[in-house]
């Protein structure tokens, strides 16, 4: 054991109380980024955060990022920096989280006021943003509070990036931390997210993957203008007929992508990333729980967890401009456009997943012999991100969940994006981790978000012993 | 020429100022049937409609239908039923029309304003209800007036049914029909129904068939609630991709349907109906025309007229429960409903279909291997009607037709349902024609919805010329 983490630890679990109380404060402030009327709230729990790092010494600022594009009656809330310590001869981490939350309201469904944190009998702690984000972003507070009440030096100088638009698209991040590469960010040694979750409920899990999304529309139009079935049907080229014909093309019911040549663009599977998946923790049940229903498509947890994490995957999510109401509308939709994306994984490159996707659509679609006009687009594309799971900065996360928790962590990718890991990958050039401190029950952006009481506060332990294995952990990369 | 026309169509010219003011001070009554708040001024035009009657002469009735089902604080709006005359020497022919409206405003894109009526420099006579169903119900009330003023006999008896709720369903008339078959209508010897269109603007028609529409709903299920794609896909069976796949085995892209059997119920095309298709007045053009895009699928118009009038279509129309608004949602949607209709013609009986599509889907979402769940069923179906037009009924008309207007009629039929005609048929036994007073281009339903003052006058002189016929025509059915 780390010599300096016994005092740490005591002190954790002696300032638990207060650390709730800090979050009990934080989640009073409703800094919903989404509505305009609560931009102030947003401004405040920049305040706050700012305050409460200064309060325990560290260099902070709040850096403005202009009018909000779009809503140029509204200012961006800031991204507040801060650092924590500026010895040379320490380790510098980054860490990222984000101060704004989801919208709630009690009329959602939610069984306690949302803005008012609620602590029940088996210590969940009900509130938005308990646990999405804004209880990871008090741990990395609460563990500089821990370390200077108890004395113990801390081991390593900490940067800190949070954000207050996360939960709505993250609104000039991107160019802020490019411009900051070099600048704030640039003595980082390696990065730290806190904004995912375990894979369940018990076993902590460190994330070193995940997937990238290129989001396409077809269009089929024909007509110039919605015409009656009654009238028309059968002596027109009807282009709902054209666009369910090309959206069965896409996707088998079992998943497979029938794009010619996408799978070829797939890194095949390693013996050493297949050895990750047996050991997970994770079980048919606990997907046919999540599925609320038995309709997985493999028979296994490591098919699934391949299906899901390192694997493209197809969805077809709609169709704009065709009849979608409840009842019955006699009408031929003249202009039908299909949404459907990919996740993408190593090593697609999102121009080449393009140009077998128009193509095979553009040839599918010239199978038909319709008259009618086709299009079709990239609605928007993300990269997908892996990252070694094997460097020191995973190396020191694993060995702190085992100080911690007791057992080795479940190596995680994610099937859904988080795009500021790559940003802070490609800005900085180091190693991102990912570190969760929730659990799969927490409910983010649903009603009734909580996060429980352990994992705050021992996730407050697991963050500071994460600072202390990464400062000692010999540099592999 | 029949002795009796020359006067009365003088007296019709004579006359036409005062018909247009009836059918002002008709189209400034907003009866719209959909909105309760005009529900107070459809019963206004009920009472307009009766006081004009009554001052004609007629023996007019308010038949109430009870409560809106659905709706209990509306009362639904009376059936006005009148006869003039009750000469047992002669025929009684019974007329049907609507007093009802489709909702306008002028915020819409009305022109002018859509409830005065306006006339422009080339007699359009714009306003709503102009063309649907006020100026062909006014239409039979010109006409006893002009026969009064003329002083000619009126050669049959005439038996009105004016409803007030045909824009949102016909509420309560089928039973209404049914009841009165055999009391007020039972002296019926034909029926005229004047609410429909000619198939250009030149030449009118006679209609003697419709096709009926059979609306399915075909869904598919599987896991609980909507899932996130990047989280689940690849993981879990999709029903959007089940569903497409089903939809895209229904019909192909130049309308053939796919469902086995379907076709095998369709009467075969005998010589002599074939060869009223030539001589249709309707062009290619005219499709392109009404398409506003050169999308048809039949290189000829008597294919197209075919494909559209007299043999059955597939279209769908939607998918409720899948992402429809403009952008970009990753979701999964949890259950998705698939919405088609079937167009139906001779001799398709509704329970034959419904068996054949819901044995081809069945069979379609087996081969899909797929964990979802399925489920198919009819929302509602509508039968056919195809009228003989060799019946007098029609032989009056053509009469007529050619009388007024100089040109042999086009014999019609249409894509759509007016379930009322049906109705009719089988509650009185007696042969049902639709005589359309309004062209194509009158945009019934649509804004700037118009009637040609030349289709109104002349209308009224066809409409009261068929009357003429219809009282001599030799019986032959």
């Amino acid at each position: 054991m780390a010599p300096q983490l016994e005092p740490f630890f005591k002190q954790v679990d002696d300032l638990s109380g207060s650390f709730i109380d800090r979050l009990r404060k934080a989640v009073a402030i409703p800094s919903i980024s989404a509505q305009d009327e609560n931009r102030k709230d947003v401004f405040k729990m920049a305040q706050f955060l700012a305050s409460e790092l200064e309060a325990l010494g560290a260099e902070v600022e709040q850096r403005p990022l202009g009018k909000q594009p779009g809503k140029e009656h509204l200012d961006l809330p800031p991204v507040v920096v801060a650092r924590y310590g500026n010895d040379k001869n320490k380790r510098t981490i980054l860490v990222y989280g984000h101060y704004d939350v989801q919208p709630a309201l009690k009329e959602d469904g939610w069984a306690t006021e949302p803005f008012e944190l609620t602590v029940d009998d088996q210590g969940r702690m009900f509130g938005r943003g308990s646990t999405d984000d804004k209880g990871p972003v008090l741990g990395w507070l609460n563990v500089i509070e821990a370390h200077k009440k108890a004395g113990v030096d801390f081991p390593v100088n900490l940067l800190c990036c949070f954000e207050g638009m996360e939960e709505y698209g993250s609104e000039g991040l991107e160019e802020f931390i490019q411009a900051e590469s070099k600048k704030f960010f640039k003595d980082a040694d390696a990065v730290c997210i806190s904004d995912n979750y375990w894979l369940g409920t018990e076993k902590p899990c460190l994330t070193y993957g995940l997937r990238g999304c290129n989001y396409y529309s077809v269009s089929v139009s024909g007509p110039a203008q919605d015409l009656h079935s009654g009238v028309f049907g059968g002596s027109a080229h009807e282009p709902m007929t054209d666009l369910v014909n090309i959206l069965s093309k896409l996707v088998d019911p079992k998943g497979k992508i029938l794009i010619p040549g996408i799978m070829d663009l797939v890194e095949p599977m390693s013996e050493e990333e297949k050895s990750l998946y047996p050991n997970i923790s994770y079980t048919m049940e606990n997907l046919h729980e999540s599925l609320g229903s038995e309709t997985g498509i493999h028979p296994t947890k490591e098919e699934t967890l391949m299906a899901r994490w390192r694997y493209p995957s197809l969805s077809i999510h709609g169709i704009e401009g065709a009849y979608s109401a409840p009842g019955a509308k006699t009408v031929i939709p003249a202009k039908v456009i299909g949404k459907f994306s990919i996740r993408t994984v190593p090593n697609m490159e999102s121009e080449d997943v393009n140009k077998l996707v128009f193509d095979h659509i553009k040839s599918e679609f010239a199978k038909l012999n319709s008259k009618n006009k086709l299009d079709v687009w990239l609605q928007h594309d993300g990269k997908w991100w892996v990252a070694s799971p094997k460097h020191w900065n995973f190396t020191a996360a694993s060995k702190a969940v085992q100080q911690v928790f007791g057992v080795e962590p479940d190596m995680t990718r994610e099937g859904g994006s988080i795009p500021v890991t790559l940003s802070f990958e490609q800005a900085t050039g180091k190693n991102v981790l990912l570190l969760p401190m929730g659990s799969s029950t927490d409910a983010a952006h649903s009603v009734n978000e909580k996060l429980d009481k352990r994992n705050y506060i021992e996730g407050t332990k697991l963050l500071g012993a994460y600072l202390h294995y990464v400062a000692e952990e010999p540099m592999n990369h």
